[in-house]
């Protein structure tokens, strides 16, 4: 999996520095991750082809969150795309594309397929044999939810040695390596553990934007390799983070320690902030390994 | 009156062109025209405090003349504005707009006052002490108007000599600068003309964009002083812009001079073209007193 941070600001665009927006490649899939305004503008900026994306999660309908993507939607079909793409998102959202599609008198070429998110319990809301992407109910002043990515684990290296000591046929190894036992000439059956190497993790991606301070959430991310946290506010302004329903820098480490995750990233900064770098020391005090979201940068999970 | 470009492709956004959007500060006002994805960063970045708006004007519902507003009204309930601001545009574009506003959750700080704009003939869609402004019925492939605006002229300088010729007492000169006639001590009514240089012509600026050429808008834009007409496409493509309602160079070219303007900018180009100056050169052939809407560029009228 490759995270790439396209926005990372709240609220409002400024420094240049634009609204939430993400991409995550994993399998053969492009995944976008909100998609504030401006979002197709700094896709070209930053050489992401847009026309690969298949998958859309939109976080909340707070408009840093989604006004980029209708403008999206339309460059797509304006330059042509047929290939399919689904969105993901809180029902109300396919509303205002659907009105904005239909004052402008477009039929889209491609089809959008659109899945309500609820967001009552954490749901498996995609799974394909490559990936598998389930909702975190956050905190927020309207209704929203994050996303874990889980990047499903290759089966387990086979161990050719093993597999000659038993005179194995070569054209059972495929179903061997996908967990089938070998039954020997005299009927005995030898589990798949013996040939195979245990598969390695799966690895996980969450993306938790915007939400308070939710202990809550801990049991869905646990353990996550990466983790995007929003940390709106330094941990001065914490009142103000509670009453605006966001998180401060200490607040983000402090999930991130408590769920035992290996990599946080923060963002979603305030624009009083032009200076992110106390931010980050303020996060780095209660989890050393955290990263700024600095759009641009990309990690591999 | 002063015009900045802020943005001036069509469609989709390339070449770090953006779409249509661009201010005329007139009087005490500073005017929004369009407002594409990405307006509010294209402000910050030119420099234009869009605190100061007072009014919008939306020509059509097609995404790259309007996706950005949503987010700039946004911005300015964020950042505390209080004072009113008045959009024009077609009906529903209010209904995407409140049902935005709705989906977040947000009470407006500020008073957000519609007009709708009617697309049946030409009206004066606002009108105060320093300003008119006119729609001017585009044809398009969706309702569009263009708009004309129309600084007021100040009245006529006064000639000292000839108010002292006549003994005018000086607490009168106002009125008659506003018009009225001077009554001598023998009763006889002498006309403000007699006193008053001729008022200075009304500046006048057209902005027309998107439509098909058509000779029927040059009644509403004859001899502005600036004329905005788009020019999609260059003279080869002048199929593909019958059948997609927009103009070529030559047609933008031919409009400015039939309607007898002194200026004329193209603009609303297509994302074919990333080298600007053979539409510059072609327009010219027709109607030499052309430029460009290169984005940041201002114009004086």
């Amino acid at each position: 999996m490759e995270l790439t941070i396209l926005g990372s600001n709240s609220a409002v665009p400024i420094f240049d520095r634009h609204p939430s927006a993400q991409v995550l490649a994993v399998g053969n899939h492009l995944f976008l991750i909100d998609c504030g305004e401006g979002t197709q503008m700094q896709m070209m900026y930053h050489k992401v082809r847009y026309h690969r994306i298949t998958h859309v999660f939109i976080s909340h309908l707070h408009g840093d969150h989604y006004f980029g993507l209708i403008g999206l939607l339309f460059t797509m079909h304006l330059q042509g795309r047929t290939q399919e793409i689904h969105l993901f998102g809180q029902q109300e959202l396919m509303d205002t594309i659907e009105l904005q599609f239909r004052l402008s008198a477009t039929e889209l070429r491609y089809n959008l397929i659109f899945h309500p998110i609820r967001h009552f319990n954490s749901q498996i809301i995609f799974e394909d044999e490559q990936v598998k992407v389930k909702t975190v109910i956050l905190n927020h002043r309207i209704p929203c939810t994050g996303f874990v990515f889980i990047e499903k684990p290759e089966s387990g290296k086979l161990v050719i040695e093993k597999l000659k000591a038993y005179n194995v046929p070569v054209e059972l190894y495929h179903r061997i390596k996908e967990g089938e036992s070998y039954i020997t000439e005299t009927g005995e059956e030898i589990p798949s553990s013996v040939f195979c190497l245990p598969p390695p993790d799966a690895r996980q991606y969450a993306y938790c934007s915007d939400t308070l301070y939710s202990e809550s959430i801990i049991p869905e991310i646990q353990n996550v390799d990466l983790l995007y946290h929003e940390a709106t506010f330094m941990d001065d302004m914490a009142h103000r983070a509670e009453t605006t329903f966001h998180s401060t820098t200490r607040q983000a480490a402090a999930i991130a320690a408590k769920a035992g995750v290996k990599k946080l990233i923060i963002g979603h900064f305030s624009s009083r902030y032009r200076n992110l770098e106390p931010l980050l020391a303020e996060a780095q005090e209660i989890f050393l390994n955290t990263d700024l979201a600095i759009e641009g940068r990309k990690w591999k999970v």
